[in-house]
């Protein structure tokens, strides 16, 4: 297992992996630079080397002292914990029995095809608050059972394609998200919960078809550019909520579509005209928020309707 | 139930609380501000006010339709979700049997005795990039199982005081923490873990007696003031991530207390001298990582070793 942080290796004389303890013991130190300079000619840096280039480490007869784990990161009980390392791309050598993985606050620009190889156990990934603006169309494939993809604060321009059809809940807030394509979450008919505010998006953003085969009781577009209440969202929503955008008016049959909500958040928008009977479409609605509209304007209205 | 979310109530005629589904209908709305004027001579609105003035909510005799969530928030299967929201504090109404919470990217600028009042359930708590300053003493006490508390990314110039005893994780990454005193950890024989990374600590910083208590496997104290190897860590310690720090030198007994030490992270530090002997103390070292020292020093010491 000596190769397996092998891409720490900057500087050859600057990184040792030394072999398991059933190797290297009893460990009688010289000076500080004999393991590159071991009396049977090789040494272990040598060995490293050796490993390196012919993949033998593969062969390594005895298996490792301790698990797998990406080198800063913490592992335990399978939550692979890497956080705040200044990781530029997702480590090597995840344990393929990783339930969650946390790569929070690091420096990844880009998920490449082969990232996630075997992580098929993966049931929670947080990439949340990297640079990632580029992810490779089959990078999501290994993850068959991931249900949980917290994507926010990054630079995608676009939500990511082929998404695992396990997935229950989609936190992609704070990214430069101006378009959702039509059929973008087709096949992801476990959908839940998804949170895409904090992006960009006006009104003719989402194509025809863009939430098409969504059943989501859930969804967040608010800190958006959104003018009014989008036509085309799942019909079987519980709770939406659209404060913090542009929107100006509800007119009577905005609402029509949305017969599950029970919770609507409007806050914070430029609602000066709510048309009368436009909430007659929400026999449910428990909770709406409208605190930071047009209000003037409103009470106006209210005491003439 | 209704008074439940009068926190949001920021003003009278914008926020509504509907009662729940089995009083408001059938729902046969006339005008949009109709809920405050009803024929009954009170009104939803009205009963809301009173609710809220005579605390009589508690007497609902129907039990509410759906489960309790904070407003914006998403609850499933006890993990409430209530990321980058803008929360300025801890919100009310969070289940009691809540397991997992996470309050994330918000503005939130202080925990208060009661903001975790109930939750005696909770496993792990997120409060990573808010505005925290202030921790009451008593802040954590109701939280009698928390194991991970995930602190990043705040204004805390201390670890907070009296942290649960069931806890295993903290990570406290980019504060402003300068001082860890005597018996911070007192009473954590659980901890496994620490992440204190990204914080202006100096090695005056760590009074004697700071981790007393703490029989830890994994410290990380990265991109800090550090110019050695801090003396009186645990003695526990399998992995100790000292990297971005301002280290000079190792020095013969520097690491002679961490013989439990397999993973060792010394990169990007001002490292020129690696006393001969120093490593002997470490007999389970299986990485060893200094890339990014005053390598061109080391390679003349290394020479002439």
């Amino acid at each position: 297992m000596v190769v397996m942080f092998s891409h720490y290796c900057v500087l050859l004389l600057s990184v040792f992996s030394l072999t398991p303890l059933s190797l290297a013991l009893p460990f009688e130190q010289r000076g500080f630079w004999d393991f590159g300079i071991d009396s049977d000619g090789g040494g272990l840096m040598t060995t490293m080397m050796r490993d390196e280039e012919e993949g033998s480490a593969m062969e390594e007869p005895s298996p490792p002292e301790f698990p797998m784990c990406p080198f800063g990161c913490h592992c335990q009980l399978k939550v692979v914990q890497c956080s705040d390392l200044g990781l530029t791309e997702v480590p090597k050598n995840i344990p393929t029995d990783t339930k969650l993985l946390d790569l929070q606050s690091n420096r990844i620009t880009e998920l490449k095809e082969n990232d996630f190889k075997g992580l098929s156990n993966l049931y929670a990934l947080s990439l949340v608050n990297n640079k990632i603006s580029k992810v490779h169309p089959r990078a999501f494939v290994p993850m068959r059972h991931l249900q949980k993809l917290y994507f926010s604060k990054n630079l995608l321009t676009a939500i990511p394609k082929n998404l695992p059809a396990s997935l229950v809940e989609l936190r992609i807030h704070d990214n430069r998200i101006k378009k959702v394509a039509d059929g973008t979450f087709s096949g992801l008919g476990s959908m839940n919960c998804i949170e895409m505010g904090g992006n960009p998006l006006q009104n003719s953003g989402f194509e025809p078809g863009a939430f098409k085969g969504l059943k989501l009781n859930y969804l967040r577009i608010s800190e958006s550019k959104l003018t009014g209440i989008p036509k085309d969202l799942p019909e079987s929503l519980h709770e939406l909520h659209l404060d913090h955008n542009e929107i100006q008016a509800i007119e009577l049959e905005d609402l029509s579509r949305y017969k599950q909500l029970y919770r609507l958040g409007l806050g914070y928008n430029h609602i000066r005209m709510i048309e009368n009977g436009s909430l007659s479409y929400l026999p449910n609605l428990r909770e709406l928020h409208l605190e930071n509209n047009r209000k003037s304007v409103w009470q106006g209205q209210a005491t003439t309707a």
